[in-house]
């Protein structure tokens, strides 16, 4: 895993074979591509604190896990010492490691998690849990002025799917799993989790527990908080175990807790998750709406029909632009039908191409299900004036779409500041939040002289309500700090979710980063209940303090 | 409302219209109807404890809600001092009343909850919330011991729905609303919450969500839990207010914490709930199975399939005789459809008339949707081979649901004491937990030396599981407390709900009848982290002490 930007070191975000991307940065982001990047630093160039570990507690430690996972290597505490947010991997790349872990521990076993607590509390330590590294909510990172020895417990070796319980649809597995190992594991059997975040190929069962992940499937399988249904935690009071019930009345959830906790209450090593059957059948459709309100009206009326849709998705127009010109170069036979599309939809349609938007829906189940389902739902398409532009773009999406993270790192280096920031609301304040948002944002390019792009897409629909997904992107100016700029344009975003009618963050957790919003978002009292939660729970604050409040 | 027994004053169960009841009753439980019930006692009989409130309480709560909705009145206090679990019904039926409510207050608005509140804070006075008082788990009773002013909070005043909006299908309702006329008021506006425990006619919003109710058509509108998006909450540190966002992603979740509270952490005024489009069509049709376990098969397909039900009920073969001898007389035509049927079933299907099991499937939605599901769901159950039997019985059953409780008053004024327990598991674990329940209460009846009656239905259906519904009644014993003779059989059945895979309770809370076994279900550490929440929220345990934890 890069210590400086997103995924494998070996997987780089290119942008030769894409002809049209290129003058799009460059008339956007007044970005010129073919500029050297700035390379990251050589992990040698960076000035490290020394772990602070006592031998005692390194004693306890390797007596837990074992010798062989205990490190105190330099990469290890630097890769471990933060997620992947834009502040994350600037700070990074500059070389800003005020405060690393000093020791990365490596269970096998729930017993080896529970002895590492043990030793922790006992020597006073700080423990933060540590699965795919994804976060960018700036979950991982140890408080700049932690006194006491940090330790991050890497959960990657408790990767197992431990039973499937096929009659009940029920898979026991180690949280430490990561996406593609699990889904490996349950396939096997028939099953599918059905979980894919766009963080899936580097991020783990317990990770996407402990910050109420959702995947691009979830219209159909549920998010996390849904899935879960039994788990077990290791907490300073001992193993807090919940049953795989499928709903119960035992007053205030402690499963539902557990969710979004951030390690706040303890380490997740266990989690009995709801699987399916793999699908029969499963098809992503490619569709384009003359206008984002026309798709956001189509999704809405999909939610509250007899459809069981598994993926909606529809881009505002500026993603659906900068969709078109991540493509690849075109062959003959592609121009001549995309010149004929083209010619259709403004034609024959009236659409305008400046403001048409990208849409896709998935189907999945039986085939007689699945032809059911896209003749039902096309014919509510066509109603909001969409036209279904067939199967292939749905596959492309499909199998580009754990690809995206990789871009900001080549934005990166190349002087543009990108980023996300997602929301949640109800269907009839969608449409006030993405104006206000967008304005707010604009005001903020604006504010700061650069040059930006924000773009957005609807990613996930419920009865009563959608989640937005925005995406931000500006070269910084020089000669100010590109962080102090990137909060400016994040703030606006963030702050106009909360002042409409919008959540901080509808899957990306509350970390450091969205932890200024959380009082605005489920009133003083709500924090407070959070807080007495994580004081009694933890009274010496050893579990990632800090955190979400 | 009755302050002695279920429901209105001028509703009673009947056995006189249902001629196979009396001597049902007679063998299974060696009760002879025909003798005259032992009737309540007048509410001038009790001995009362005078109200313990000072004047200075009374002066803030009357400024507070308005003196006219003060209220100390003896039958007030009574009505106000317990819900409608079994030990609490032979207890006001006794006279067993050692600690009312020294005073009823009726707040109009959210502000006078408020007022109330922070005068029961100053007075450092016991709160406990009261909605329809239809509690079985005891939420409802103060300690018997408090030596604090204890102040019931009526919230029926607060019956109001606010707002709906249409294009979200949110609506914005009091919580102190009870279920038909919250329902009466969403109708009128072409929606419904869809919400209907057996307890619908006699309890409120405000109840459900303190309680984590379920409904009978919960398999399609989800539990409370699901249904709740926002809230507006009076605690002790002012108004909790949580967004009606669909999902987020803002630390455990508060939303959840509120779901189950009972009152704990504060007093629910509003919520903000999903609802939908009144269907166009609804159908609930009769199935008989041949066995329990073909009819639990059943339903674990159908909960698997593309279908969508909206009622998945199965009794087993005890309830299924209970069920056919509360029919009331039959036509000559019903009698000769009923021989045919039995001839059919005995004959043709080889069904055992002593092991077949009553079935309730229900249906909603579109015309064309209805009619598939109908279809696609009956291949399923004839595949296990249940027999479909119409719609009349369906119907029959969809009139009478609301009518059960009155039974255990009328068995109650007979010397026969019944009561309900229900849970949810895995369907994996279903049998097990049904055998071990069932040999348990036998036990118990036999260790008692009473003649009682087991009966079960599964009564909620969820992808990995299912409610199993428990209603046992016995006639006690003379010259022994029929409250110990009750607890032997109550605590059989719940021990065997948490030896085995299930939960204490599945949608009736815990309450105090249910604490005993809160740190079997959810761990030690899990009541711990509750204990933390309410300790933290409610530090001088103002807010319904004693209850869950």
């Amino acid at each position: 895993m890069k210590w400086w930007g997103w995924g494998r070191e070996d997987v780089a975000f290119s942008h030769e074979d894409k002809p049209g991307l290129a003058p799009f940065i460059g008339e956007h982001l007044a970005v010129d591509v073919s500029q050297t990047p700035v390379p990251p630093p050589a992990l040698e160039e960076l000035s490290l604190h020394e772990p602070q570990l006592s031998s005692g507690l390194r004693t306890a430690l390797e007596a837990a896990v074992g010798a062989e996972h205990v490190s105190t290597d330099d990469e290890d505490r630097v890769v471990h010492a933060r997620g992947k947010s834009l502040r994350d991997l600037v700070r990074q790349r500059r070389g800003d490691l005020p405060r690393l872990p000093d020791v990365v521990v490596r269970p096998g076993d729930e017993e080896a998690v529970r002895d590492v607590l043990a030793a922790a509390l006992s020597a006073d330590a700080v423990v933060i849990p540590f699965g795919g590294g994804s976060s960018i909510s700036g979950s991982l990172e140890a408080a700049a002025g932690e006194a006491r020895t940090v330790i991050s417990v890497d959960m990657g070796r408790l990767d197992r799917v431990l039973a499937v319980d096929a009659a009940s649809r029920l898979a026991r597995v180690q949280a430490g799993v990561f996406g593609p190992h699990l889904e490996d594991q349950l396939n096997a059997q028939g099953f599918t989790l059905g979980h894919f975040p766009d963080s899936f190929t580097h991020s783990t069962l317990g990770g996407w527990i402990a910050t109420r992940s959702s995947g691009m499937q979830s219209d159909r399988y549920g998010d996390i908080a849904d899935m879960t249904r039994g788990l077990r935690v290791v907490t300073p009071a001992g193993m807090l175990v919940t049953r795989p019930v499928p709903s119960t009345s035992t007053g205030p959830s402690v499963r539902e807790m557990v969710l979004g906790s951030e390690g706040r209450l303890g380490l997740i090593t266990e989690a009995t998750v709801q699987v399916r059957r793999r699908p029969a059948s499963r098809v992503i459709l490619g569709y384009l709406f003359p206008t984002f309100t026309a798709g956001l009206a189509a999704m809405a009326e999909i939610a509250a029909s007899e459809a069981s849709t598994s993926v909606t998705r529809v881009s505002d127009a500026p993603e659906t632009q900068f969709s078109f010109a991540t493509r690849k170069a075109p062959t003959p036979l592609d121009r001549v039908k995309s010149k004929a599309l083209t010619a259709f939809l403004t034609g024959r349609r009236g659409f305008d191409p400046g403001s048409m938007c990208l849409s896709f829906i998935g189907y999945e189940g039986s085939a007689v299900h699945v032809a059911a389902e896209r003749k039902s739902v096309g014919r509510l398409v066509a109603r909001h004036g969409g036209v279904c532009i067939g199967a292939s773009p749905g596959a492309l999406y499909d199998q580009k779409k754990f690809d995206t993270p990789y871009i900001r790192d080549f934005l990166l280096e190349r002087g543009a500041v990108a980023d996300v920031s997602e929301t949640a609301a109800p269907w009839s304040e969608l449409t006030a939040l993405y104006d206000t948002a967008r304005s707010r944002v604009h005001a903020a390019f604006g504010e700061l002289a650069v040059r930006g792009y924000l773009m957005c897409h609807l990613s996930h629909s419920y009865h009563a309500g959608a989640c937005l997904y925005f995406t931000f992107a500006f070269k910084a100016r020089s000669g100010s700090d590109e962080l102090e700029q990137y909060d400016v344009v994040k703030s606006a975003l963030q702050q106009s979710f909360v002042d409409t009618a919008g959540t901080l963050s509808h899957h990306h957790a509350v970390g450091t980063e969205h932890a200024r919003w959380l009082e605005q978002d489920i009133s003083a009292p709500g924090a407070a209940m959070l807080k007495a939660l994580f004081d009694g729970t933890d009274p010496a604050a050893n579990l990632n303090p800090g955190k979400i409040v």
